[in-house]
C-alpha cells in the first residue's frame, strides 16, 4: 500500500496553508453553506498550486473572511472540500472518532442492525468517503486525497468506536483517479475469505464485498424493497436486474406466490441463489441468466403477467454524455415493463443514476407508460434509506430514485 | 341540497358532445398522457360553451383522434378533466363502483386499518374529488361540476362498498366556486355528533370532520409521523403547529420523555389534549396556545433546547401571489426553529403549499439553517403518506414536503 504521511497541516493549524477565493462576481455563490468549492472559485496562485493533493487549508473569501478548514487538491473539478467550519479544527483521531461515533449513533438509532452506510460521504462530514458496514467487517470506499491521507486517523478512529475484525478497502473507483490517486482493493486489516452475511428487513443474505459491485451491496433500496415486500404477498412478482437478491427474497418473505429473478451475472444469481435458500424461500424463487431488456419483450410476446414488477438497473447514465441516451433508456425500460403488469398491479422503476433529476426520471416513466398504454398512480418516489443522508447544500449527491406506481 | 340531475351523456354516450382540442400549435403538449385540459387548449365553439358545468364530453385531437371521456366545464381553467380512456364509457354505479373497490383495497393492502384517505382525486380517478374515511364515517370534498354532477352514482358505489354510516360533505372549498357549485357543509348520511375516532400508526385520536380544517385530520403526514416518532424515544419533542396532536401523541407514545405541542388554535389543542389522554401520554404532553413564530423566537431567548423539533404549518404559498413572500415564511421558520435543536438533534420542517416546488422548499430549509449558523444532513424528504397517490402526468398535485433533518 503507498500513502503519503498524514499532512502536518492536518494536526497543527498553525501549519495550515491559507488559500483564498476569487473575489465574487455576479453570479454570487452562497458560500456560507456549501461544502464544495469548485477549481474556478479559488485564487489558484503558485503557492495553492505547490499544495500535495489533500492538503488541509484554511479556506477565506476574497476579502478575509474565514469558511472553515478545507481539504484543498487542485487537480480535480471540485478543488476544495469542507471538513470543518472551524478552520483550525485538529483533523486527528479524536476529531474522526466523533463523526463516526455521530454515524454509528444516528444509524443504530435508525436501522437498529448492525447492516448499514455506516458513513455516506459528505452527509456525514467525510468528504468523498463511504463506508459499508456489514456486522464487524467495514468495506471502505475513499474517494478523495485529502480523506486518503487521513486515512490513518480514520482508521483508528474506526476501531475504537465500531471494533471491526475485517477491514477492505474498495478502493477501485475510477474518481480516484481524478484525484490523482492509485486504485486498488486491499484487506488491510484481518482476512476476506468469501461473502459475508448480512441482514436487511429481517431477511438474511450473503454479499461479497471483495467481488462484484460497489461494496457488495446496495443498503440504499433497504425502504424502496420493504415497500414492494409489503405489496408483494400472493403476488407473482418479476425482479429485473436482481443482483444478489433484494427484492427477491424479500417479497418471498412476505408471501410471494413465486418469483422470478432475472440478472445476466451468474455470480449475482449464486448469491441471490443461497440467501433464498438461508431463508427458507428457494421453493418460490427462480432465478433466470437473461438481458433484461429482450427478456422484458420476451416474456410480453409470451404473453406473460406479474402482480409486482421491479426494474432496478446499474447506472444508465454514467456520465453527462450519456445523458439523452441514458435517459431515454429508462422510458424504453418502462415501456418494455408496463406491459407485464397485471391490471391492478405494481410496478417499481428505479435509477441510481446521478446525473438523472427526479423529475426528468418521472417524467421518462410517465412517457414509457403512456407509449405502453397504461394508465396508474404513483404511490411512492423515494430516494436512498435514511443511512445515506444528504447534505443540505449537495442535494445532486442524492443519486437514488425508485418510483412506484399501481396500474389500472 | 340544490343539485342539477345527472347529465344523460353520463349514461348514454350516443348522447355525449364531442368537444375538440385546436390545433397543436408550436408548444405541442403530450396529450396522450394528461388527464387536465386547459381552455385555451380546446375549440370553443358556441356548442361548446353551451354545455351545462361538468357534462360529460367525448374529447377528440383537432385531427379527430379520440381522447377519451372528459367531464367538461368552460369556466374554470382546466376545463376539461378525464373520467375515463374509453370515450364510450358509462359513468354509472358500476362504473364508480369500480373505481370505489380498487382505491380501498389499495388501501386495505397499504394501510390496514379503515382510517385513510379513500380517494386522492385523478390520483384514484375521481377528478377534484378526495374521500376521507374515519371508519363508517366519510368526509367527501367534491371540487369539480363534473363530478358534483355524478354524486349521486359515487354515493350510491360507496354504499355498495364501504357502507357507511355517516356521510359528511365538506363542500366548503373555495375551489367550488371556481367550477360555479356552491360552497357548504351537509350530512347526506346519518348524523355527526362531535368528533369521530380514529387509528393512526397505532395510536386513537379524534378528529373532527365537521369542523375544523379541511376534512377533519392529516392522513397526509402517517408516514412522516411514524418516522419522527421513531426518533423521539427518550427525546424532548417541540411539535409547532401542532393541530390535533398527530406528531405529538405519536412521538409520546414512542416514548419521548416530554412533548409541548405549541398551536393558535384552542379547539385543536383540545382535540390533542383528548388525544393524548386516550393513549395514556396525557402525563408527558403539555399543549400551549401560541403563535408559533413569536413562540419559537421566545423560546430561543429563554436557551431551551430539544432533541427534536417539528414545523408543520399551514400552507404559507395559498396563491401565486403569495410565492416570495411565502417562500421567505419557511426560511425565517428554520431559521427560528434550528436554534431550538440541540447538538446532534432532530429538525422537521414541512410545507403543504401546492405552490412550493420540493427544490424551492429544500432550498429555503437550507439557508434557513446556514442563518441560523448551523450544519446538518436531510435525513428523509418525503411527500405524502401512500393513500395520496399521484397522477404521474400530474406531479404539481403532489403538494406534500417533510424534510427530516439529523443537525451538528
Amino acid at each position: 500500500m503507498t500513502q503519503s504521511s498524514v499532512p502536518s497541516a492536518a494536526v497543527d493549524p498553525a501549519a495550515r496553508p491559507t488559500v483564498r477565493l476569487r473575489p465574487a462576481g455576479k453570479k454570487k455563490r452562497p458560500h456560507f453553506g456549501s461544502p464544495w468549492i469548485y477549481a474556478n472559485e479559488v485564487q489558484m496562485t503558485p503557492e495553492a498550486k505547490a499544495l500535495d493533493p489533500g492538503t488541509p487549508v484554511r479556506l477565506e473569501t476574497a476579502e478575509g473572511a474565514p469558511l472553515g478548514c478545507f481539504l484543498f487538491n487542485r487537480h480535480p473539478l471540485i478543488c476544495a472540500r469542507l471538513i470543518s467550519r472551524d478552520p483550525d479544527a485538529v483533523l486527528d483521531r479524536d476529531f474522526f472518532e466523533a463523526r463516526i461515533r455521530a454515524a454509528v449513533e444516528l444509524r443504530d438509532k435508525l436501522v437498529g442492525v448492525p447492516y448499514y452506510r455506516l458513513a455516506h460521504a459528505e452527509g456525514d462530514g467525510l468528504p468523498g468517503t463511504v463506508i459499508d458496514r456489514y456486522g464487524d467487517t467495514l468495506v471502505l470506499q475513499v474517494n478523495t486525497a485529502g480523506l486518503d491521507r487521513l486515512r490513518p486517523s480514520l482508521l483508528e478512529a474506526l476501531d475504537r468506536v465500531v471494533a471491526p475484525q475485517t477491514v477492505v478497502l474498495r478502493n477501485d473507483n475510477p474518481a480516484r483517479e481524478l484525484e490523482g490517486l492509485s486504485t486498488q482493493v486491499e484487506v488491510v486489516k484481518g482476512t476476506v475469505d468469501g461473502p459475508v452475511e448480512l441482514v436487511e428487513n429481517g431477511a438474511r443474505f450473503q454479499a461479497d464485498p471483495g467481488e462484484g459491485q460497489k461494496t457488495g451491496w446496495f443498503y440504499d433500496q433497504r425502504a424502496n424493497r420493504a415497500f414492494v415486500a409489503g405489496l408483494s404477498k400472493g403476488a407473482r412478482v418479476l425482479d429485473c436486474y436482481a443482483f444478489a437478491g433484494g427484492f427477491t427474497v424479500q417479497a418471498a418473505l412476505a408471501g410471494a406466490k413465486q418469483v422470478t429473478a432475472v440478472d445476466r451475472s451468474k455470480d449475482a444469481l449464486e448469491l441471490a441463489r443461497k440467501s433464498a435458500a438461508l431463508n427458507g424461500v428457494a421453493d418460490v424463487c427462480r432465478f433466470e441468466k437473461r438481458e433484461v431488456f429482450q427478456d422484458l419483450a420476451a416474456r410480453a410476446q409470451a404473453g406473460e403477467r406479474y402482480d409486482v414488477v421491479v426494474v432496478d438497473p446499474p447506472a444508465f447514465v454514467k456520465s453527462k454524455k450519456d445523458y439523452w441516451q441514458g435517459i431515454k433508456g429508462y422510458r424504453k425500460m418502462t415501456r418494455l415493463a408496463a406491459p407485464l403488469v397485471a391490471p391492478g398491479g405494481i410496478l417499481a422503476v428505479c435509477s441510481c443514476s446521478h446525473h438523472v433529476e427526479p423529475d426528468t426520471f418521472a417524467d421518462q416513466i410517465r412517457r414509457g407508460l403512456g407509449q405502453a398504454g397504461r394508465d396508474g398512480r404513483i404511490l411512492r418516489f423515494a430516494g436512498a434509506d435514511v443511512d445515506h443522508p444528504v447534505h443540505p447544500w449537495l442535494p445532486e449527491t442524492s443519486y437514488l430514485k425508485c418510483q412506484v406506481l399501481a396500474l389500472d
